[in-house]
């Protein structure tokens, strides 16, 4: 399916996504879509009826692994991603978390330093029927699809975890970030230590490499961004890589553009995800060429389809000619994006030979 | 209250806001900040009280004028901005346009190209209102305070024209684009026309400069971003330009970022409004020198106040040292903040003696 490889190292693999992530160059990149696993797909809500809540069906190692499986076998993506949530570490933490239907995520919100304080240890057992998800899908993957595993950075997580919610601009945990530095700092460090803690199981258990979304990482103003973004990053891919050396990890610091030189540097990151705001002729300038860079299609493009889609596609495989890509979206598919565009983008993808 | 002058060309004004738009160097930046008469203060609440529909506020001369005044009284900001909304051209488009309390603005809203053909041509006549308020407002200003007009950028303000209200990411309007690039590239069109007619009435009745909101670029990708803001906004400068030689005009696509430097070649934009995010190490490279930049204060660090507030204005006023800068808020000023923030903000920037 995937091209011949153009140059690089020699091959340790036969998985695209994985040997372009290793320092191989290929002519065709390798695809995978972020919420590949989802509503869009006729057989994932056929699924997803079966249970009532959705943490629930999360859990279910059973039903994951079936939700982790379904795109890969509709469109052959060169990579499944692990069917979870970033919110099953405050669920883990003991915080009280809920899904509405149409609303999004509820959560008992933390609203003091003392309740950050009071936040146990996490214990990787809440977490058991994330991993025993990971063992069931690795059987059943085709040899050339890869399997990734992810969690939420602190940020976008801790700013769930104060406001309760999905906001317009997560302003709740900005607002308490500015007032109590010190609890907020408390908090981004219980979630690096469970975040390296968590990405190493995953790791251990089988997934061949994790992503680390940061949703909202755009909305902070650059000191911020710097302290809660960049920094609980790095020492997250510092941490993994401390117990997998050879740990394949793609940063997603969404929103991020004029940073993401300095993460680059500071974090060390191998592979970044781009959102869909990002100019990829700035991108290949900005980016340093050793960096794998991963996305970042519209979904709007996609869920809009005809010529819109193929031209949007077209420039972005034009414009990373020559560079290590992976191509993804630049955010989440829209759940009433039609198949038969996805579809398309990946013959599209897949045809090009750069 | 202002500094000095440090530099640059003999002066035309006493305005420190305005000698900065005409090229010199002040060591004290001017400052206003966005949605400065607004719902923070005490006394705009009680006068906001006197009329039922938002609309119908805007439209009254006297209300709107002292809405205008009520800050500059208080706090002696550098410029006044006319009290309006962006929303008055869709409503002079004969498009309905209410605010419902809390829930922001509902538009009925445009869903096929027909809708955009038989938009009529849009009558000054209809913004009468706006115009006697600038008149209203003029006499009334101290000396020293400049008088600031504005309009929202085509597409921000066909966004909501699409949608028929504010979303979290404007996607109806994307879609359209998408979907129908001719319809909309013909509603953008409109929009210019009444912006360059509206703008230089605004400037022919008294304002002292312009701003061009567009709050919703930044959700762009580059050839949307280039097609729908960058484009429209160079139009809308060079028709005012055209009519009004001198005239004063100040861009703000929030959000633009990577863009920026290309948005300013382009656009030939002398003066621009920076948001919260942007990094201003980032931007004293990035932007050339002889363009004034304008903002960038993160309003929850005014909402937090304290040392998160002193330490955020410190930087900017540090970093945008002997360049032309205009402090602003990255975006507008939050109902929430307490008046005693703003007074401190405002002595912190006029004692800075960069």
């Amino acid at each position: 399916v995937t091209s011949p490889v153009a140059s690089g190292l020699p091959s340790k693999t036969d998985k695209a996504f994985l040997s372009i992530l290793d320092g191989r160059q290929l002519k065709t990149p390798p695809i995978w879509l972020m919420r590949q696993a989802g509503r869009y797909l006729p057989e994932y809500r056929e699924l997803r009826a079966t249970a009532k809540n959705f943490l629930d069906f999360c859990y279910s190692p059973a039903l994951a692994a079936e939700a982790t499986l379904q795109p890969i076998r509709r469109f052959g993506f060169d990579a499944a991603i692990l069917f979870s949530d970033i919110l099953v570490i405050p669920d883990a933490f003991g915080q009280t978390v809920t899904f509405e239907a149409g609303e999004g995520p509820r959560l008992n919100p933390l609203t003091s330093a003392e309740d950050i304080e009071r936040l146990p240890e996490l214990s990787l057992d809440r977490l058991s029927a994330v991993f025993e998800t990971i063992d069931r899908v690795k059987p059943q993957l085709p040899p050339q699809t890869a399997f990734i595993g992810f969690c939420g950075a602190p940020w976008t997580v801790a700013s769930y975890m104060i406001a309760g919610r999905g906001t317009p601009d997560q302003a709740p945990a900005r607002l308490f970030a500015y007032r109590n530095p010190a609890a907020f700092q408390l908090l981004i460090n219980k979630l690096v230590d469970a975040s390296i803690g968590y990405l190493s199981e995953q790791i251990r258990v089988g997934v061949e490499a994790v992503q680390i979304f940061d949703s909202w990482a755009g909305i902070l103003p650059p000191s911020e961004f710097q302290r809660w973004s960049l920094e609980p990053i790095a020492r997250i891919i510092s941490g993994v890589h401390a117990r997998h050396p050879e740990a394949r990890i793609i940063a997603f610091p969404r929103g991020a553009t004029t940073h993401l030189p300095e993460f680059i540097r500071q974090t060390g990151a191998q592979a970044i995800g781009l959102d869909t705001a990002v100019d990829p002729n700035w991108a290949v300038k900005a980016i340093p060429e050793q960096v794998v860079v991963q996305g970042h299609l519209d979904p709007l493009a996609l869920l809009a389809g005809g010529r819109a889609q193929s031209e949007a596609v077209g420039a972005l495989l034009t414009a990373y000619r020559g560079r290590r890509h992976i191509f993804n979206l630049g955010h989440g598919i829209l759940p009433e994006t039609p198949i038969d565009h996805v579809a398309a983008l990946v013959e599209q993808v897949r045809s090009f030979e750069g």
